[in-house]
């Protein structure tokens, strides 16, 4: 069983592994820095699909069973599966799921969902509901452009501090069993809003989620940043990282050196994506591509995976609100 | 630890008890057959909000805070918080979450997110992530039909198979304490989808959602109907109601008189539902504010609360798709 830790955190007790992952991207996401990592790449936006939609049901598909397959396990092996998207009701997922024979819970937490499976994933396996499971999530940039913002065809400019939704799907297979970077603690995180109104500016509605989730794991357990090899954010870009950044040093934590960001890294300033890359499956194609790699290869032996979400939605927008965020923790090892 | 039984259920080893619920709802449920037995009930669809947004984000934090006041706790016993809503990005429960100081996990399952976050709130407990944890869904008619179907300007016609979506919001306290009918298994729905595409007849949509959760729970268990004092499905209405127990008697299950559905019994026939009440507010509703008294009383010992949820969105209706739905089973049971 799991024990709590400090006011925001739990140490899990059981051993549970991310004994295998997938990452799916879109074209320009596989010519960006990291390419060479992900499992496999869209030729185009609708992957012989008639609607982008569909081709990003079929990335969560996909990517599920991908990551089922590099796990060593059968379909059948898979006790429950869990997961989101970006589209409203979250469809991508639900959809996806209707191929499949598992048990499905689906999870929202727009950004966050890939840290957000892996944390409900594991509370599953540690209290008996299933002994493997699979965590997916995925976005996709055009069907983001188009329900978010304006339609594609518009060509509507972006402004200075915009993100570019990553157009891919990241799943993890946990068990209870087998090999594989283990997931050891995690911070689940509360619902932040600083005021910021500007949906052209999620990495600074987020920063302050993140520092939140990051200042409360980082108590609970009373260790140092430095005691991870990377603390890695999910799509907070150069902007809302840097704000994070300071945000935590005023709090008396320096991440200079330990934080990394999956937004920043996915593209190259080349590849004009502005503050970097968004969108769920940011955080979880570098998780499942890039970081399970690293961590495999025991290049990294202990990160901090925190995505981040920002909770708004155009109808919100419209009404004049502000954009509440949230960002959970997952703290995630390598050993000998 | 909990035990998984046969391919789809759990049953709970771990004391998990309802300790607390709480139920607000509008003008015309208040008005309906179970209108004594719901806490709080708005006087208008607005609640001193300008926006039905707004008003729909306060009964979720009403609720919530409601049902912490019924559980003779304070706010800050709470650990965790989940639960969801039928808006495009969760907005009603990300926006009450930013009001109170909880971790939270956003949860979407269209109208079974009340039994999913029974689910993932039992799992919490049992994994020791938390020891008391609030659950709550929300929906409102006036938001849904204009996200869902068209402005209600419009005054457009209902077709008869329709349904009228619950405005309010339910929330329980579940906790690994104290007393209050005890949550003992339940079975996680897989996604089902039989082709059927009429938005406006769900409750066809999805009653095979619903029967296979049933069937799955009574063949894993290895239990008859009748084991139960009811079983209570969330929003089928009088078609689906009546499909689902078609499609369980051809299996061999004979479920007239122990099947009830609360879509059925919060409106009155006088009250021109047409086929019922839906939202994830109906089976929250029905379930805080009625089965709660009457396990509590004890003129119902052992329930399976089965929440059903059709998976569309406008998009996919749009875009020609067919309807997949889920339905959760969770076992309640008030002991002596």
């Amino acid at each position: 069983m799991a024990k709590r830790v400090g006011k925001y955190s739990v140490q899990l007790e059981k051993q549970i592994n991310m004994v295998g992952g997938a990452a799916i991207v879109g074209k320009l996401e596989k010519e960006g820095p990291l390419g060479e990592y992900f499992d496999y790449a869209l030729e185009d936006d609708l992957w012989n699909e008639d609607s982008w939609e569909k081709a990003e049901t079929k990335m969560f598909y996909e990517a599920t069973r991908m990551a089922v397959k590099n796990s060593g396990l059968m379909a059948e092996d898979i006790q429950l599966m869990m997961g989101g998207d970006l589209l409203n009701q979250l469809i991508a997922a639900g959809f996806a799921a209707r191929q499949m024979d598992f048990p499905f819970l689906g999870l929202y937490g727009a950004c966050s969902t890939m840290a957000e499976s892996l944390i409900v994933g594991s509370m599953a396996i540690d209290a008996g509901f299933a002994q493997r499971v699979a965590c997916c999530v995925t976005s996709h940039f055009s069907t983001a452009e188009r329900q978010y913002r304006t339609p594609l065809e518009l060509g509507t400019q972006r402004t200075p501090t915009a993100q570019r939704t990553v157009t891919g799907a990241g799943a993890s297979v946990l068990a209870g069993e087998g090999i594989g970077p283990r997931i050891k603690s995690c911070t689940i995180g509360k619902v932040i809003d600083y005021g910021v109104k500007d949906a052209n500016n999620m990495g600074a509605a987020m920063a302050p989620a993140a520092a939140d989730t990051i200042f409360n794991y980082l108590t609970d357990f009373d260790v140092a940043p430095d005691s991870f090899d990377a603390i890695v954010t999910g799509d907070l870009g150069i902007y809302g990282s840097n704000l994070m950044k300071e945000m935590l040093a005023e709090k008396g934590y320096d991440l200079r050196g330990v934080a990394r960001d999956c937004g920043i890294e996915i593209f190259s300033q080349d590849q004009d994506p502005h503050m970097g890359g968004s969108g769920c499956a940011c955080g979880a194609t570098v998780l499942n591509g890039f970081l399970l790699k690293k961590l495999r290869a025991r290049e990294l032996r202990r990160i901090l995976f925190v995505a981040t979400g920002a909770l708004l939605s155009p109808v919100s927008t419209l009404q004049g609100e502000s954009i509440p965020s949230v960002a959970h923790a997952v703290c995630i090892e390598m050993e000998d």
